[in-house]
């Protein structure tokens, strides 16, 4: 068909069917076994999560750090802090506090270390903190400066009426507030072809889109597949389609001016996205005063074809 | 009409006509509703306003969070803090400075806590003002890295004689020192056909420049429009541009040297920015010592043609 | 032949043989002298090596910088630091976890300078304290910043069949979690020309690859240079190529969607790594549940061609 | 003739001669007025400066900053800060340490405010050394992650032999031991036609590269335009080349594998830099182990042509 093409870097044989290989976030459905995890991981983990689980890690990590520390104390012999107090809480809370007090270097002096086993102590401990705080702040930057627009998609893909035949239509819109520039859609389609002898064969198209390159993006968009002769889905039925185990894929970039970023989206829709004979609803329009306003939740409004 | 593009991303069919979409400078004219909201766009805030209302706001955080720990010390019992006078002032305010020398860490221990409710208050008040600390290092990290190059536009769009035709003319100048470098200039023009039914339809007309490309920025550019049989301005009159409510849209993309980013600009011009039959002055001219001098705030200068 | 290019920037005539130009990591193994020696490259050093070892340097400098302090402190007299105690420890060591608690701002005040020299360079330590918090955190977050792709390569270059002829393979995978899109691959081939004055004539030639570009890289992925009329390889045989001294580069570039970066890597092979008649093991596969599989390590499993 | 090209940026009538328009090193021989100067503007001065400099200059802001506060704290009366000895140096000095011991937050407590003017100024001076580190912390970070390829040209353009004619040499290498992938290069000229009524107008060409694009730098480059039947140069001598006042424009943009950026680079070079029938040296060569060596101050080494 006139619009296959190569493998875009999935495979073409497989044994038996798989699952989506694209999640429908965008993530691979892919189990990697022997990568090398690293301290660069925990950094990948630690900038991805939300804010409160993201100080909560944190919080959880400045009580522990101090706990560890307060047990060395407590081990090397609380009588080598200066200043616990026989009429306050038990001894190791005071040198809990203690610990706290060096950690971020509050350091009030009512509670103070001496001897050398606890000085030394005390002297990785205040380094610790030191470092603790030049990580949280990498993390913190990390976690700022990554591009935040965020594409939002239909949930479903439509098969649409369009001009005098039909389409594969998908919607989006940038949830944010921050500018997308030059966007460009690729929209890659796989279907299953299933061997005589079972074994599954992948083949890759990509779908033409009468639009694939925007200069902004200030309201939706929605991609157009029209279904010509060319098309993987010309003159096939419903039936066909399901059989084939069709996957399709967004593959999104951008440039976001807020943040100076090129940005890549992607996004995949397997059969039961599929809705057949319905059209988007269109949810831009000029309000009283001719400025354009739409709700970016109504992105999955659709009605029936029949409707119009 | 030969320029017609399609849509850049605007849409095409309104049901009733629009103020500009794109204002005056390059932010999209539109109000989105339903966008998720989230710590981010507190960043996006803190690094686009301007280093005075940053620094305010800090401060504000900065006093508003010691309040409300200087509440909760003082709701647990001002008796658990070490060192209030009863011959200073009032129990309250030593608490509030209490509680700054604990969340900047200063420390000095005339003021300390006791008592395991107010240490441990204590404890999570060092730990956030060590949060908050990463957190305003992020942010100025993130304002200072951001591209600065500013690109300043004339004020108006030019209808003027050039060549042995007419043409459109728009100013621009690097209004910083930093050196921009392979500047690209696209021109779009929008325009309304008024249907029958009452409703708008927007038309998108890509408008050749005569140079569209430059290595070097170092003084002014003037982008110029040829009106030639292709331009759709070829052949209409002043009353039919302004009934067709044109918008004329300046994306200009260039690669920063001191930053090392690509930067993004954009700038709308709107019919009442049209001025007629006017040439740009030239502005930048060698001095004496035949170095070449201007002074950018001179780009709108301009003179009647007649004066020629 | 066909697939000859110009130099790509290693030169073409050399007086004698060379060793390989690239590394085998993608490094160049070249003496370059004269060059100028600043900061940044103790930065590049340091966002380089590992963490444990970037850990331990930044412990061994805090401690030297204390122990340089501590010098000073001691050469001007312990005197001038108040509370040290003539029951504890000796008083350079007092004197040095005063200087700790100067220098990490930790300053409980048991121990506190008095006097003007003493006083005077605490605060040059403090404000060098101050200094290596703030280059800390730049390390730290220039560490967190870098992109963390790893791509890994196949131990060796396959001479394998092909459709009906022959081809060279390498093969390569993503060994982390993040995300690469758009990458691209070059296969550049150095070979050898023994001059009749004995000096050595290189020529290189850009192999084209059966797919060069993928939209993904999920799995693994096979480069595969067809040896067709136009390529080096047509026609000579083993012995041959090992007198042209054949050297393989690959240039791999992405999009690394987890950090917004480009990425490039580059590996090289020689002679030595050529291993003939042998085929790359298919290491991806569905799972019982259909989703796919695999172990990064085993991309260096090969089996002999008549096996199959 | 062939080459001539667009104005590239810099303006094509101008009513006396001009001096260069680029300086040697890059940046712009342009007086810009009227500007908008901001808080960015130092950011941009200060991580370009020296780090000898840099430093230099955030000790003198830390004395300077501790001054101002030293003069407020003595004016309202250095009796509110508790711990100043009558028996030690001079009270302004001993109100400095205590301004330091704030600012920096080490807080020792020998030296600590009271009453609720100095203790206001105290909370405020806590605030803006937390200030200070986090700028100063963005611009250790902004020094850092600036590209640190530093590309050295030759001193001189050469006019040398090649092959059956002549050509334009420039020669260029990469100082640093980052590596430079996928380098283009682009040779404009600038040349000066005296118009009758003494205006200058400026011309300007592309001159074309044997090789203009690299995938790698790891030696040097040598840049060679050839003197052909489209070259402005093509028959005319000496003396027209001076007469028409000669600016060649080095335009050379490469990716840092070290930090995933795109660099730009540009360098000039004028009538006086020329040196007539030279050649350059060869200054790499394998050393006995096949390694290739060279020392990156060589690449001014020329020789006569007739020494050949």
């Amino acid at each position: 068909m006139g619009n296959e093409i190569q493998d875009p870097g999935i495979g073409t044989q497989f044994k038996r069917p798989t699952k989506r290989v694209i999640n429908r976030d965008g993530t691979y459905n892919v189990i990697k076994k022997g990568g090398q995890r690293g301290f660069r991981d925990i950094f990948k983990y630690m900038i991805e999560i939300s804010w409160l689980r993201f100080f909560g890690l944190l919080f959880a990590g400045y009580i522990g750090m101090n706990l560890v520390f307060t047990i060395i104390y407590y081990l090397i012999g609380c009588e080598n802090i200066v200043g616990i107090r026989p009429d306050g809480p038990p001894a190791f809370i005071q040198t809990f506090f203690f610990s706290v007090q060096t950690f971020t270097t509050v350091g009030y002096g009512t509670l103070s270390p001496t001897g050398f086993p606890t000085q030394s102590v005390a002297t990785i401990e205040a380094f610790i903190g030191f470092l603790s705080f030049s990580l949280a702040t990498g993390l913190a930057y990390g976690r700022f400066s990554r591009p935040n627009s965020k594409i939002i998609f239909s949930d479903h893909v439509l098969y649409s009426k369009y001009k005098d035949g039909h389409s594969i239509k998908i919607k989006l819109a940038n949830e944010r507030d921050n500018v997308l520039l030059e966007v460009t859609a690729k929209l890659i389609l796989t279907m299953d072809k299933v061997l005589p002898n079972g074994e599954i064969e992948k083949h890759y198209f990509r779908l033409p889109l009468e639009i694939d390159h925007i200069e902004l993006l200030p309201f939706t968009w929605t991609l157009v597949h029209k279904i010509d002769e060319e098309s993987p889905f010309w003159g096939i039925n419903k039936k066909e389609i399901y059989a084939a185990n069709p996957e399709f894929l967004v593959l999104l970039k951008g440039f976001d001016e807020t943040f100076s970023q090129h940005v890549h989206t992607k996004r995949s829709f397997i059969t039961s996205d599929i809705k057949w004979n319905q059209q988007f609803s269109k949810i831009f329009a000029p309000n009283e005063d001719g400025v354009i306003e739409f709700d970016v939740k109504d992105i999955n409004q659709i009605k029936p074809e029949n409707d119009e």
